[in-house]
């Protein structure tokens, strides 16, 4: 993973399940942890981005667990930007416990409105959007579908 | 406790820790649950308060935990008003498993408008303040403190 | 989806965020409690695996969200089995509110015993794995992967 | 508050709600991360208590709501001890953003050993017992009840 952020997450009991490991839909929560400080670390804070108007909601989202994560451990979610195209935006996500990866996902985002409906961001908000391009660091459309 | 309504919920392994019960904080979600059946069967269901542009946020809340809940545990969830006043309202709610009483708590929740300013409902929506007054079943300020 | 058990949600107030739509982790809780009502259904509730030695965490998850939920939608979650191995097991779901579907999804489950190790059920437990065969409606890996 | 411990949490997304501030119930989790580094600091963490033998389950917890979070606020969890007795011990917590003091709240918790049945500490685990009275430094039933 090139152009990836590093976050650190401290794993809380209340993320923790009668297993005795992490309950596995928190880790969607650690991802959105995770592109907020990748986006931070960029220069365009989700704050930012919905004071301009843009909403980021979720249209698709996948993880695979491989070791379990537990009360107190912890991790460091490494948050890479997957694809970028006009309408939406890919992020990927790899949760680490030292060298040990306990877990790999996805999420998706479409681009939408105040209003909740999708825009093409290249035509209705092209100066965001340009910055998106230069700052996300990948010529949009180049990621690996 | 009179003019209650109960609700029943069943456990998710979600709100379970690695303790083997359900986590603390979400008596809290119950509770939130437990009231909204309790306005919905008074003809007062949140939604329609909010298109009023009336909004209920928690000022305050307890719980005291007698006996653990677990996981797939039926609960019934006991609501009843506590207190009702022209600036804010106090519901006090029993989690029962059987007949087995497991917690009790309180929520208090300011009325405020749509900007999040606290307003005096007697004053302001006196229409929607009658309304809250019959359908709560109890004279303003009767509630025990 | 055919052999499928429908569940029926009610969105809590907890469960929605300042998008003012449900928040996309929740789903994997919905399907949660679809697939203990799936198994409820067919005389294997969770608990009685567990009581068996027996625990089903999740090893892959994944969710497409095709439109928003909202607080106080009624939701139902169709859980179907989708594949059963005997190490594994997978469910899909379909979220609707009425009849629009709203979002898809899948969780797939390693068999693993109390202290976490993934067991082979049709060597470990043969009982338990003929049960989980006759009560599940599919023979062993016919499902579609 | 003297003899606190002050630990830093980043609201996250998930744990706003449709009103476009934090969910009530999200400051009881915060209140658990700010306990776990009060202990940490005093050299009493908590999976070393749990590896004694040792939980310390809620049995009552309280908040006041006085000014809302929002979705990226940095805020200060201040946590102190507030009572230490040979069966119990309770925190008291205050958030902050920046200056402003946005919730005061409480937690009490019972000592239980692996079973959950309570143990008076004093006398079933001495050392574990004059260890704490030492490290969080406040004389046993010093504390303003």
């Amino acid at each position: 993973m090139e152009c990836r952020h590093e976050t650190r997450i401290r794993v809380r009991y209340a993320e923790t399940d009668q297993m005795g490991i992490v309950y596995h839909a928190n880790y969607l929560v650690w991802f959105e942890v995770g592109r907020a400080e990748f986006m931070r670390a960029r220069g365009l804070p989700y704050p930012e981005l919905s004071a301009q108007g843009l909403e980021l909601p979720v249209i698709e989202a996948s993880c695979r667990y491989r070791a379990p994560a537990r009360y107190d451990d912890q991790l460091t979610v490494a948050t890479a930007l997957d694809l970028l195209r006009s309408t939406r935006l890919r992020f990927r996500y790899e949760v680490y416990r030292g060298q040990k990866l306990l877990a790999t996902g996805t999420t998706e985002h479409a681009f939408v409105n105040r209003q909740g409906r999708p825009v093409n961001l290249a035509k209705k908000k092209p100066e965001l959007w340009r910055q998106l391009e230069r700052l996300l660091g990948t010529p949009a459309g180049e990621g690996k579908p």
